[in-house]
């Protein structure tokens, strides 16, 4: 359905030639602007051109422009991203062109390379394209593009091109949503298509979801036998306790080697981020990249320290502190309306609204707070001036992350530590679990499901009597659809589920059976949301889940201090340590021994679970002794001033 | 003087020529024996032959062989063994054979090569040297050589070689000991020339312990003023805790940068262990090694681990649990001699030198467990049958390191967490710290320094009357001396002191004022040990201290538990506490808190102290990238199956 109409085309292109990403300008195009787009991403990569195969898509408003690309192109690019793929012998190698004799289809990128591959390689090539003189924009003679300037990004950040994305296929789509749904109550995804599809974060955020969830499964187990037989042994939280700190060890441990194979399998393993391109937002005087040797911009990275350090880290501060502040308010208030409805005996209707006005307005103001600090986060981020996408995407996550762990978790620690109110946490958490997990599924699939239904978005509404030809249609429709949020807020409430299970779980056992329970149904409407009610977002290569490991893992790290801590002040444990005659203090003393052992326990764990499997640390070390050994055999490459 | 001498030789080699290494054959030596040993260390290597130049050294016995290489096999050797070297750009580079020409002085590898390098290379060409056939040892008809078999390691098995040692240089050792002892005071030491002469894990020994006793200044002038001002606020312990478990922390990360510039300029940064020649001692059925595809003995490590696990672990900790038993054995029964010397108001000697009884007998016991511990280690290391040197280095290392830890603190970990008697905490450290120290510099130096004087060895007898030419003669006597010990010892005890420091030198300030001085002198002792007390050791390629990195780091969180301990107990801090109307449950928390903020503060230093040099971190990544590269221009070489 998406290769080229069979139209009579002024390009001459055979039919067969599928249309891989496209980009939609400003409605109304100038048709100087278009021709003069279409002859840049056409032209050589010497001219700085993007060598692409370009099609002015026959839409009736005349803005689109449709992208694919030669055999060649695909391959020359393939080697240089440093993808590997599997080798006449099986094992993955990294692709080089001058080799390519020895990669099994080769010379059929349908089928050596996956429909998410063939759209990164586009787009790297489109970013590619710039200018080598001053040029002012053909249409638009204020807006001038300097050597080397990117061209699309360029025009993106004008407004000249309004969207630019990559296109689905109807027919993989269709077999891939079968193969989805059909098994999804037993969590089993067909992760290598996803990641065929939708590239390699997405096809690891759903392995990883599914992961999660099948690893849920033994504590939802031991959670309901505890919840429903009523086992009511002293050393219940105790057992709880250690069994859910293992966990998590054990869990992100495994994920580790599992997310290795999928990454060796998928050909990502061995790429280096240092040896990436900068992306596109990465300024500074030009200069040779001191590792690389290309030419590109150049900012020291002690000044992007320096930022951090003076300017980005006091500002999360801040937040942090109004984050904090907010709380702290909301608490007194609450408790000061209270007891002041409790004085008056609750008269009037007005006292009892009044009741939930604290609640109420905490909400809007963490709401508030969280999208001024979402917008700072980017704007500091961006500013901080990242050389690779992925340091920007690391870097913004973790300031998000950091903001929203304390907004989600703040409260619980604050009912656990300072309180020290077991049976209020146990209410909260239960609440938390099930009502916010329900708006969740709402917000994230249901509300713009219905959005879209009846049609209430505005960008629609100039396409509505459109008579383009049907494929073309329906790649201007996807263009109509919002660009894809990213995979944030999808791993943050997995984080935030983490965190219940393993920090809380000994308080409310049944919280990994409800877990569960949601994440069948996550998977439903994250992969819905995916396919359907967005545009296909442009493919990322990724061998690990980035700072989302290291996240998960520290918060494995929380859990002993927090698991150790409620087990001192369960009324059971503390009953049990009065019949045995000893003083708080002494019960104190052995809780910070066992969080000690815990704590050597974990690190012993993860030491002695090793990250990859013995098969593929073998290959890893077979390329590294090959890449060493071809370091032998060539010529000296001039090692460049090292700056 | 260390050249071949002057006199006619039926080898017709130059005068120029500097033997290396000495093999000295048992006495009286079988000429055939002899002269089969020289042709094969002379053979061609394609006959199992180590391809040196050999000259049967001119002594009276005709035991002597002493080796040398041609530019030729020396510079294919150091291509083989992965040896970095500055190229002509200044920057470091593995270096080839093929690419020499780009390698400043290579075609005169006295310049080239240092000392250390140099005997490093022909020892691994006469390790290298087997039998291709099955082969008796000529006049030695019932010890036969399997084809494969190492020639020279068997020999040395069989007794048939009774020694195999490096050189000394007189001349360049002259050199190295003047500019050593003239700065000693400074603690300035010729580190480059150090690691030339006796190879890089000497030179990375004592550039550690110059390094170790340079980081020790600060707290020691922080010692000496708490002491002799007598400070003493409450919070004086606090301070100094604080202050030394962040001095253990950015001790450990400064090194390791310091470390990793200087395994740079030695070229060993880059050294991957994994493509090392496996260990004479590595036995197992002939297989392709799966990394490098060479063939070689084959122990699959899925054994090695189960030997490590059954076996090697639970005899551990059955020497553990006989340490432990003789102390608390020790205590019982000094506290019950003590009582009952008491009770009979000491009436006779006989009672008076009982007294002293349970402390000989512990001595005693604790020295004989140590040395069948350290004999047990062995053999179970040897068993686990560790494929390349390094790794059996480290295992042995661990399994000393552990019981020795045990012996060593757990005397003192005691007095701190069970009796918690800070003065006896002190009076004990400082005993320790001053009789210790100069027992074990007697024991060191002293002892085999006059042993040595008065030539009270069995070994020396038979030469006595020698007639050898004066530089033969020296060679003999070279080979006379005992055997190097290896640094074990020297780095346990500074392992000792580092422990002492960031342990306990809250409790007994003077700690790491008492170590500076005494490692001045243990520099002193340790070159000399080096120089004149024992045999040259063979150089060892090393780019940091191993195993010792991991046990000071570990060491490092120790201190924090122990600190923050040791602050609760203290009477001062107590005192503190009560006067706020805090309950000892509340100050225990507290300590908690101090506990776990270090430990944060302690793993963000780590993390923030990036472990290379920015420069060096770029010239590392410039040496990936062009492997990265070399490799995709590389032809593919064909995985070999996974086994």
């Amino acid at each position: 359905m998406s290769s080229w109409t069979p139209v009579p085309c002024q390009c001459c292109y055979t039919s067969s030639i599928q249309s891989l990403v496209a980009i939609q300008l400003r409605y109304p195009a100038k048709a100087e602007t278009k021709r003069w787009l279409v002859s840049k991403l056409e032209g050589r990569k010497k001219e700085g051109g993007a060598h692409l195969l370009v099609h002015p898509g026959e839409d009736d408003d005349g803005t689109l422009v449709l992208l694919s690309a030669t055999p060649y192109s695909l391959l020359q690019a393939t080697e240089v991203l440093g993808l590997a793929k599997p080798s006449s012998d099986g094992s993955m190698v990294t692709f080089s062109y001058n080799n390519k004799a020895d990669f099994p289809n080769s010379e059929k990128p349908e089928a050596f390379l996956t429909l998410a591959e063939r759209q990164l390689l586009v787009k790297y090539a489109t970013d590619s394209a710039k200018v080598l003189q001053e040029t002012p924009v053909p249409g638009y003679p204020e807006r001038r593009l300097y050597p080397g300037q990117p061209i699309v990004q360029s025009l993106q950040k004008w407004g000249i091109i309004e969207k630019f994305y990559p296109l689905h296929v109807e027919e993989e789509m269709h077999l891939l949503t079968e193969a989805w749904y059909s098994q999804i109550h037993k969590i089993r995804q067909p992760i290598d298509a996803i990641r065929s599809y939708f590239g390699d974060s997405v096809g690891l955020y759903f392995s990883f979801l599914g992961f999660f969830t099948i690893s849920l499964v033994p504590m939802a187990i031991l959670g309901v036998l505890y919840h429903y037989l009523s086992l009511s042994f002293p050393d219940k939280y105790l057992l709880f306790a250690i069994f859910s700190v293992l966990w998590s060890t054990m869990t992100m441990e495994f994920w580790k080697r599992h997310c290795a194979t999928k990454a060796y399998a998928w050909g990502t393993l061995q790429l280096k981020s240092h040896f990436e391109e900068p992306r596109a937002g990465y300024w500074g005087p030009p200069a040779l990249n001191p590792i690389t040797g290309r030419q590109e911009p150049y900012y020291p990275s002690w000044k992007r320290k320096l930022r951090i350090m003076l300017v980005s880290i006091p500002i999360i501060f801040v937040f942090l502190g109004l984050a904090f502040d907010g709380m702290t308010m909301y608490l007194y208030w609450e408790r000061w309306i209270q007891v002041s409805y409790q004085q008056h005996h609750g008269s009037s209707r007005l006292a009892a609204v009044c009741l939930y006005l604290p609640s109420c307005m905490y909400t809007l103001y963490i709401e508030l707070l969280n999208r001024i600090y979402k917008w700072v986060a980017a704007v500091l981020t961006e500013w901080e001036n990242h050389r690779v996408e992925s340091a920007f995407q690391n870097q913004l996550t973790v300031k998000v992350l950091v903001f929203r762990f304390i907004n989600c978790f703040s409260g619980l620690f604050y009912i656990t530590f300072y309180m020290q109110d077991l049976q209020l946490l146990r209410k909260r958490l239960s609440s938390l679990l099930i009502v916010s997990q329900v708006i969740n599924q709402v917000n994230e699939c249901l509300l713009p499901f219905l959005l879209q239904k009846f049609q209430l978005r505005p960008g629609t509404a100039h396409h509505e009597n459109s008579k383009d030809a049907p494929v073309v249609d329906s790649f201007v429709s996807e263009g109509d659809l919002p660009a894809y949020p990213g995979l944030f807020d999808d791993y943050m409430e997995l984080f935030v589920q983490f965190g219940y299970a393993s920090l809380f779980s000994c308080v409310y056992p049944l919280t990994a059976a409800l877990l569960v329970v949601n994440n069948i149904t996550e998977i439903w409407t994250d992969s819905f949301k995916l396919c359907r009610l967005f545009q296909k977002p442009f493919p990322c290569p990724a061998a690990n889940i980035g700072v989302w490991q290291v996240a998960f893992e520290v918060l494995g790290i929380f859990a002993v201090g927090t698991n150790c801590f409620i087990i001192t002040i369960s009324p059971e444990v503390k009953e049990l340590c009065l019949d045995f005659g000893m003083t708080p203090e002494q019960s104190l003393l052995y809780a910070i021994g066992l969080e000690h052992i815990l704590i050597t326990l974990k690190i012993v764990m993860a030491f002695a679970i090793p990250d990859q499997p013995h098969w593929l640390r073998l290959k890893v070390l077979q390329m590294e002794y090959h890449s060493w050994e071809a370091l032998k055999q060539s010529a000296i490459k001039r090692a460049l001033p090292v700056s």
